[in-house]
């Protein structure tokens, strides 16, 4: 039963319009346990002439794009080793942490250091969530599965994994790894 | 600059609603680049007997509970073996997603699962983050380092790990593990 | 879908805010075919110390008496023969129409009228029926069957009649009368 | 001094959105003694694409028809006898009562019951007053005079009548009749 | 903090809105000392098809001009002895009071009475204010230096004048003038 | 017919929230011509707790004291040459601008310089106007009629004078005045 109205300036597009109702249906739900069919949102756009700050007509900022398609954009040019395409997506102070490692900020160096981990990887996609934090940064996870070869030639696949980024205005600050691929070379090796 | 104003039923508490506040901003600011301190979020509170619906005066749902709080009160009872207590918190159709094994759905199994992997664990939590989902789950990460000591009496500590929890209705649908455990223990074999 | 909020001063008992909700549901589904559980309506109670005409704050007129309830005792006191408790209820410029004779303003003469008529009548009444009307009338219809004895002294019941009221300000100004007595005495005489 | 603003879904015309202000004002006049002048509706149209329930967009439903209208143009094909153009007007269940008979459902049963009744009628409407009702009918009250020829060949006019008729979804589900013609044949006979 | 929102009937230009918002804006900070940018004013302009007072949609009254631009106006065309032009912008019952004459209805008549006083006179206006009165004038305060040339020929400058000004529907109503000429031109006697 | 809707976090006194409705009728009927009966302002007190920028609550800041009331005991004070209590109600950097005179900052420097002009001065006030401006200061004019003695023992009356003030925080800042004491004076010294 709560409805959200959101006051916003107008120059926002519908998609960019859905996607803020969308996010405010979820964040009251967390709270409120309604149906989803119970919450309404309605946005008010308002005219930049009819809205006045200190006596001043305002402009809206331009909204930041969709994070889960930069993250998905970035992991695409990455299992492409697309590595200028995937660094037009990286924030200036970029970092990586992967398992097993210390943090990495050059893309170069992360394929250099996998290269004696496996000779192919490719990233199964089964979930992304995105959400702002209190902070400046928006978070997104996204988890899946991993399916590659060994440097031995022999093949893996269904080895899960979570990828966590920040992005800050649009960008991606930090990505942080976590999979199965050690506790599955374990195995493997304890097995043999 | 948006202004975001919720109309709900009274009778949310003051912690609630401000839970209800602070997941409102977040949400905005994830499509809305403004700074936090320009986005107002107002609550107007209904009283029961001014709002009808079909000609009826209406009761709002009790809150959900903090879903980090669950998560928390969940982690450290599990840390201490305290299962019965765990186990108030998981709903009927609990399950659990480790690395290296299927799924398991009762803390008993995890229990004797964990008995040839370590002699002890400490979770040290360094982050949770909770948000809505479009379905009828409120999700929540929560990652950290690991500490403990393996079977051979050895400590181990700083070690990764991420979880990821679905909650419905409060309670505790969903457990999935990632951390760097087997990844140490392959690196520690290798070294030897 | 609609939501229809209202801005009134406080003041209003909660019985008389509650026939406002559902004075104005029901007036919002004659043009929009919502189903009424999808009708929101919302009172706003304003402080009259928060609101100004004219730089003046101002009090909110007191409400109407219940239509229907004011029907219903004029017609009980009407059925009882307590023809000074009835007059209270009657505006200055009451009228009565009834079938076959001239209006009639005074009670006692509607008594001595239906003398010959019948020697005893009452009223089953079925539904009332209330709303305002584009002037200052609030309109009342009350339907039902009377029963009662013939001057003959035979039973008559089940006979159909529909009054409609007239009120301003919580008077009755006009009340006009239909029923099927003629029909039944002329299809009795048409009988015998 | 009232003030009822009103959300609805674009989509409604001027005229079913004029009728819906009527239907308001006059509804809080009901309850509110305030001059028309004094209360005010304003009519907020809100872009489907800025509203959402559960993360959809919606559509408003299509506007009921006027049914006082509904009510007048059934009335006129019956008096002019074009069953099949009145036919298209009611509810599958439509049910008619008359004085003095039994309930009818069929119009052309109607037209026979009539005949020994009078060889023509015509009605001369003083006023319609149409209102929702808590249910999903609305309700329209259509009065006046009766003007006609009886079955002797000899003129009647100036009887009173009064219809009730339920719509449903702009249909007549129930028409009721009341009217002054046995009175008048009753004493007619009576002073033959 | 606070936030206006004003609910008015579309029409208005831009430049009458702009005005409405600064005023409010002023009027706001004279009781709640927030800085300027924490004033928000929101204008809704209410289609008028979607106003209803009374039942019936209502048209709003054309804007008053802009005051202080009346009153230079006024000022310039009287200072180039343009008397036409300057009378048009005066109401019926227009009156002036100078220092040290009676109160005079008729330019010509001012004129006349500065003639002894000096040939010729300029104003150097630093500031008008206007502001809403309780009643139903606009108020405007003007207030700058004069220079000119006394009868003897000798010049004179930076003597303080300040003007009140009433106007009404955008009529000048009323002047009232305070300056140092006399002071001046006593200090000039007392000092030869 | 225009609404203002003003959103302010509760904790301002009645007579500050009666202020600013005054004052906020006054600034729109500046620009749109309604009578002051159709203009309507409506307080909305937000309680604190329900009222987030940047996911904290706010606090509102206190209002600005009655700026007329402080003029007026301002020139109480000084009337009655309480000198103490009148430089209380002065800002840091107060400065006074009279007729003749350089501009003086201090009260003893007034009285001093008045000395010579009058030997007693008592003003009567006929009207007082504030006005928020578009800077931080509240603008406070006041004017009326001068009586007194001169220094030669004769007594004077009905001397125009107005008083511009400048008030930032609640205190004065500025005070400019002008009246018609020296054309009196010259007037007086012509006419012997």
């Amino acid at each position: 039963m709560p409805v959200v109205e959101v006051h916003l300036l107008e120059g926002y597009s519908p998609d960019e319009r859905r996607r803020l109702a969308e996010s405010l249906t979820d964040a009251t739900r967390m709270i409120i346990p309604a149906p989803a069919e119970a919450v309404t949102v309605v946005l008010h756009e308002m005219t930049t002439a009819n809205y006045y700050r200190g006596r001043m007509t305002r402009q809206g900022a331009a909204a930041l794009p969709d994070p889960c398609a930069i993250v998905l954009a970035f992991l695409d040019a990455l299992g492409a080793r697309e590595l200028e395409k995937a660094r037009l997506l990286l924030a200036e102070d970029f970092s990586m942490h992967f398992p097993g490692t210390e943090p990495m900020s050059d893309l170069q160096e992360l394929v250099e250091w996998s290269k004696p981990r496996y000779s192919k990887i490719e990233k199964h996609i089964e979930g992304t969530e995105a959400f702002g934090s209190p902070g400046s940064a928006t978070v997104v996870y996204c988890r899946g599965t991993l399916s590659g070869v060994w440097t031995d030639g022999s093949r893996f696949e269904g080895i899960r994994f979570i990828d966590r980024f920040e992005l800050v205005g649009g960008k991606i600050q930090r990505q942080e790894v976590w999979n199965d691929l050690g506790e599955t070379q374990r195995l493997q090796a304890t097995n043999h």
